[in-house]
């Protein structure tokens, strides 16, 4: 059973952006710009209000967004300073468990990417595995700019849409 | 002795969102975005990127803004869940130790402007202290809407200013 829309709705600015605020990865200004569209009518209308505030950003915005992302297998990781969202991403695509050579190469192509086009490699980790993602950060590498920030967009959204279906079921099992 | 803007300007995106990336509260994506726009000719003009970009954002991006921010002498005070700055810039301005009918009255004229609003009430802490603070929350908190808005981000930018110019004599110091 899920948190209903009804109960979301009556939620004041401040439990949204607690419950939300990661939705989008270190970015709770749009959960809680996006506050100000309720009443929303499904999970699907909320998602929507928040790709809809991601795609009026200006290109800078978006950079922005993307550049707020921790690399795969990176620093963060082996810091232990991801957010928890991150964290159980990686480790889901097996982030964590890379062999040296996978791990060295990994380093390698995401700091190709970034040099490249100054924000990182961002991709749906809960949609990939650990081959189909060293697989796509390769080829990705090869792209031109504009492809690749509205490729990581995209990225974004699905990410974001994952997060928000865990988080409506695991509030709800909270009895929230 | 302050950390030169070619220093600034040479700084990957990572650096430069670690270091800047709190002077708007907990808006990494303001400061990551505006990496985009080196090289900056002073700090005013790094400032000024970062007005720049808050202004072009919907209402609603701007309610966000003001959403991310901590009530005064609020509960992430009491539990200690303030951003370091935050906490430094509430410390400052006596929001840690207000008197029980102060405390009292604070978190009414909070609830009640948050309330009206939507939005909490946000003020430059460190250019104001507790009496001051308390007098404009009971003023604000009668004006209309839009103005308190357009208020609200233009203390922002004040906080942005001081938090911009103290990292950048710190990291000077931490001879980065």
């Amino acid at each position: 059973m899920n948190m209903d829309i009804p109960t979301i709705n009556a939620l004041p600015y401040e439990d949204f952006v607690n419950i939300f605020g990661n939705v989008v990865e270190k970015c709770p200004i749009i959960t809680a710009a996006i506050w100000s569209r309720r009443p929303f009518e499904s999970l699907t209308d909320l998602e929507a209000a928040i790709s809809q505030f991601i795609d009026a950003l200006p290109e800078s915005g978006k950079e922005g967004i993307l550049r707020c992302h921790p690399d795969l297998a990176g620093r963060d990781l082996q810091s232990g300073t991801l957010t928890r969202e991150s964290r159980e991403e990686q480790a889901g695509a097996g982030m964590d468990a890379l062999g040296p050579a996978e791990a060295l190469r990994m380093a390698r192509l995401n700091e190709d990417y970034k040099q490249r086009f100054g924000f990182p490699f961002v991709i749906c980790a809960r949609m990939n595995d650990k081959t189909r993602i060293l697989q796509q950060l390769s080829e990705r590498c090869q792209h031109e700019r504009a492809v690749e920030l509205e490729r990581g967009v995209e990225e974004v959204k699905k990410v974001c849409r994952l997060r928000l279906q865990a988080l409506v079921r695991t509030a709800a099992s909270n009895k929230l």
